[in-house]
């Protein structure tokens, strides 16, 4: 039990800085050799659409709106004061500038670590999304028991 | 131990999204044999309302109007891109139209799989309310001791 | 393994009510005898500034800016229907009169309980802000790794 050491996340937040907070654990977890799985749903699923800007995605006029609005990885507003998401860019140029690694340079080390990221089904179909609107390196699409079974054991945290 | 499997979340939001992420998450864990508790507090309490839609509760004024505001389980704000709560409902209707389940299908499905609902005291107290104002089902009125001792030894989340 | 209870909360959220939950967790978890880290980044860092109001923290005209606005203990905001500050002063006004404890108490209870306060090391950089801004019971300033080994075999909230 003591050398098991994993990390489930729930990225249900389509927030900049909460996903650079999930990012930030994800790749430091890996780092230290945990085990760590993302599970992406709702507005967590912006950050891994395949483009990253906004997009007119899904079958029917509803989802097609909704999925524009919600925009990618580049257009997540911060959870306050995000000015028009004026603040995010403002951000990532402090963290430039600072020497701290920005949200796409948190992502890459995830995924350069291992880290394991999943979407979930049941959104992805409320939404209209299907595994091809997602980057690749999307490992699996789950639901809930497969993603219980996946994070037992381990710490969940729901982001 | 490995047969322990008990998840409990805390559920603080009273959000549409983040309501259905927990009884999401609350119906699939039981589904597969999980103990589940979820402990209401705050605007999390608005889900377990007896009556669904926007009530005056509470001793005083300030109460009464906060409770107004807060609604119940019908007029659960969206987290983002609400719209004045039209989005929760266009959002009811895709779930429908995708046959996936809606909250209250989930609601449902957690309570027939034995899902545990408790309520928090503390939050009861400032903002007025009683065991009368929430649905029969709630099992029990606890404080954070008393849910630390049902959570322990299980995953638990912060919803 | 029986023994050990440990709660370690990642505190981003800067919110009233959502200090109010960690807090109540905290002192709650730590009056049982759980060991209790809270580990304060983003918007979590106004929390423990020394200055709970409003103040130009920092170096660049950003970060002075941005921390401007972010405030201090007394300013958060209540994460929905915060009516420009007011709700927050109306709901400590409500747990007042009804004897539950304020955010201030729960914040004192909890140091009074030996509840672990640290600061995340990666934010202060990003936010310009370094230990002195703080309050002096800041136990460490730390990275995830080591957050990571302080919480590890107990149970993590995100908040």
């Amino acid at each position: 039990m003591a050398d098991t050491k994993k990390m489930s996340l729930i990225c249900m937040s389509g927030e900049f800085d909460k996903a650079i907070a999930a990012f930030t654990l994800a790749s430091g977890a890996a780092a230290v050799n945990y085990e760590v799985n993302i599970f992406f749903t709702f507005w967590g699923l912006n950050i891994i659409k395949q483009k990253t800007g906004r997009r007119f995605l899904g079958k029917g006029f509803l989802d097609r709106a909704f999925n524009f609005m919600m925009g990618g990885r580049k257009t997540l507003p911060l959870s306050r004061l995000n000015f028009g998401g004026l603040s995010p860019k403002l951000m990532t140029g402090l963290m430039k500038s600072r020497k701290v690694a920005t949200l796409n340079e948190l992502f890459d080390a995830s995924l350069a670590l291992g880290v394991n990221l999943y979407a979930c089904e049941m959104a992805m179909h409320v939404l209209g999304l299907k595994k091809g609107d997602f980057i690749p390196e999307i490992r699996d699409v789950l639901g809930v028991a497969t993603f219980l079974e996946l994070s037992h054991g381990g710490e969940t945290l729901f982001i």
